[in-house]
C-alpha cells in the first residue's frame, strides 16, 4: 500500500487533500491509488443535493453539516460545478465561506469543476466519493446545480437524491418535470418561510403523486403521498418495502427550521433501500456502469496514444482530402491492431 | 462497387433512399457503402438551418426548396429531431406536408431522429450528406433545432449555419447568447411583418457587433455590421476576405419575401468560404473531427464486443462487491490486449 493511503486511511486530512488533488488531475498512478481505496469503502452513506442556482444549496449543506457534527458524526461535502469551462465557478466562490463558517476539519469541504478537472466529472466524483469513505467520513454529502445529463449522472453516485425547489409560481415546478422529477428521492421546498411555498408543495405532491400513478413508475398498490408539512412525514407513507414515494419536506435553511426533519427522512431513505434491497442491486448497477465509463475512457486514450503515435492524423486528412482513402477507411485501418487484439 | 452505390450514382431515388435506411440502421456492410461515397462529394453547398420550434424553420426550407427548383438546381433535405428517445417527434410530423407540397422527387426530403437512428446522429447526419451530394443533389439543407450540444455538432456538417430568430422580446435575443450566436454564419429573423421585428434585428446587430469587438472574435480592422433591412446586405459590408461578418435577414418565410436575399446571402458566404481558404481549413477540421468520432464509436464497439465474449460483466461485480478487486483492476484487465496490440 502506498504511503498516502496509509496516512488516509489513519486519518491525516492533509493525505485526504492531496489523493482528492491527484484524483482530479490524475497525475501518474492515480489509478493505483483509487484501486487501493476500494476494499475500505462502504461504510458512509451518501446524499446528492441539487436544485437550480438559488435554491438554498449551500445554505442547507452548511446546517446539514452543522446538525451531523453536533450528533458526533464526521462529514465530506463535495460541491460540484458543472458549468463549461468557459462559464465563471459561483459554487466555488460561495464555498470559501462556509469553511470558515464551520470550522471544524471534521466537514471536509472539496470543490470540483469541469474547468479544474481533467477527464470526466462523473469519475472524478465518484472518486472522490471512495476517498472520503475509505477516509472514514460517516457522511458524504454531494451538491451540485441541476439538472441537465452530467448533473444527473453525478448525483447519481448517491445513495439518496434530494431535491431543493424555491417556493414559486406553478411554471417552474412545470419545468422541473423535465428530468429532476425522475432523480428527486425527497423533495425539498426551501425557504418555507415565504409566500407560494404551500402552493409549491401543494403541486409537487400531485407531481410525485402522477408519478406513482403513471404506468412508467409500475407500483401498484401502494397508497400515494400523504405527507405532512415541515417534514412531518406519515410513517405508514414508505412503509412499503417494495416501493418508494418522495417525501416533500419544507425547510427555512437559514433558521435550521426543517432540517432535523430532513435528516429523519435521509434515514428513513437509506432504511427502505436497505430493506428493499434496492441498496445491493443500485451499487451493483454503479459498479458495471462505473466499469464501462472507465472503459470509455480508457480505450479513448488508447485511441488518442495510436493517433500520436502515427504522428497525427494530418497525412490521413491529405488522403482524404485527395480522394485516396476516406475517413471510414482510415477508422478501420486504425483500429484494425485493437480488432484483432479483441478478436483472438 | 456494389450495385446499390452504382443505382445511386446513376440517379435513382429508390437507391438513395435504401442508402440512407442503411447508415440510418447500420445494417452489415454500411461502412462499405458510406466509404465509396467519399469519392464521389464535394460538389453540393450544404447549409444548415437551426432556430427554436415555432420560428419557422420548416416553412422557410419549403420556400427555399421551391426557389432553388425554380432555378433548375436540385435539393435534399435532411430534417433532425434530436430530441431524447422518448420525447414526440415534431419536426417528423410536420415534414410529411412538405414532401407533399412540393410533389417533385428532386427534393428529395428525408427525417431522422434519435429514436429512429442506431448509433450517433452526428455520424448519421453527415453520413447523409454524402450520399445526397454523392447522388448529384446541388444544394443539401439540414434542419434541427437548436441548441444544445447536440445541434451544434449536426448543424457542424454544413458549410453555413443560418440560425432562425423570431420577432419576440429582447430576453428572447439574450437567451441565444449561450450557444447560437457562435454557430451563426447568418441571422433570419422570420415573420418580419409580425411586431418586435425591427427591434430584434437591431438587438442581432448589437450582440453581432459585440462578437466582433470581444477579443475571442480575433479579427481587426473590418467594418462592423451595416447590414439593411430585408436581406438587402450591404455588398461592401463582407469584401474583406479574411473575416465574415454575420448577416442578418429579414424573411416572411409563408409568402416568400426575403427568400431570394436570403439565397444570395448563402452564396456570398460560400465565395468568401472559398476566397478566404476557410472551406478548405474546415473540411479538413472536419474529416479529422470524422475520424476521431468513428474511432470512439468503433473502440467503444469494440469494448461491448470483449464485455459480450467474458459473458458480461456479472462476475467481475461479483468480485467487486466482495472486495476481491475494484473497478480500477477490472478496466485494466478487460483493456490490456487492446493496450499491449497498441503499444507492440
Amino acid at each position: 500500500m502506498s504511503d498516502l493511503i496509509e496516512e488516509l486511511l489513519a486519518g491525516k486530512h492533509r493525505a485526504l487533500a492531496r489523493v482528492i488533488s491527484k484524483i482530479e488531475d490524475r497525475g501518474s498512478g492515480y489509478r493505483e491509488l483509487v484501486s487501493q481505496l476500494h476494499e475500505h469503502t462502504g461504510n458512509a452513506t451518501v446524499v446528492g443535493i441539487t436544485g437550480s442556482p438559488g435554491a438554498g444549496k449551500s445554505t442547507l449543506v452548511d446546517k446539514m453539516a452543522e446538525t451531523y457534527r453536533e450528533r458526533g458524526e464526521t462529514v465530506g461535502v463535495i460541491a460540484i460545478d458543472p458549468s463549461s469551462p468557459f462559464s465563471g465557478g459561483a459554487v466555488l466562490g460561495d464555498r470559501i465561506r462556509m469553511a470558515s463558517n464551520v470550522g471544524d476539519m471534521d466537514v471536509f469541504f472539496r470543490s470540483m469543476s469541469a474547468r479544474g478537472t481533467l477527464g470526466g466529472l462523473s469519475t472524478a466524483t465518484t472518486d472522490a466519493v471512495k476517498a472520503l469513505d475509505a477516509f472514514g467520513k460517516d457522511r458524504i454529502i454531494i451538491e451540485t446545480v441541476g439538472a441537465g445529463q452530467n448533473e444527473v449522472d453525478i448525483v447519481g453516485t448517491a445513495d439518496t437524491v434530494a431535491v431543493l425547489v424555491p417556493p414559486s409560481s406553478g411554471d417552474d415546478v412545470q419545468m422541473l418535470k423535465a428530468g429532476i422529477l425522475e432523480i428527486g428521492d425527497v423533495f425539498i421546498v426551501n425557504k418555507a418561510d415565504l409566500d407560494g411555498a404551500d402552493r409549491t408543495v401543494q403541486e409537487l405532491k400531485e407531481m410525485v403523486h402522477m408519478r406513482d400513478a403513471s404506468p412508467l413508475a409500475g407500483t401498484a398498490g401502494h397508497h400515494g403521498v400523504e405527507t405532512d408539512a415541515v417534514g412531518e412525514q406519515d410513517e405508514d407513507d414508505n412503509g412499503d418495502d417494495e416501493t418508494w414515494t418522495p417525501p416533500i419536506v419544507e425547510t427555512v435553511a437559514k433558521t435550521g427550521e426543517g432540517v432535523e426533519p430532513f435528516l429523519d427522512t435521509l434515514v428513513d431513505h437509506r432504511a427502505w433501500l436497505e430493506a428493499s434491497g434496492e441498496l445491493n442491486a443500485q451499487r451493483r448497477d454503479r459498479y458495471e456502469e462505473e466499469i464501462r465509463r472507465l472503459l470509455r475512457e480508457g480505450a479513448g486514450e488508447l485511441i488518442r496514444e495510436e493517433i500520436e503515435r502515427q504522428g497525427g492524423l494530418e497525412r490521413y486528412v491529405d488522403a482524404i482530402v485527395a480522394k485516396e482513402t476516406d475517413p471510414y477507411a482510415v477508422t478501420e485501418e486504425l483500429l484494425a491492431p485493437l480488432r484483432e487484439s479483441v478478436r483472438e
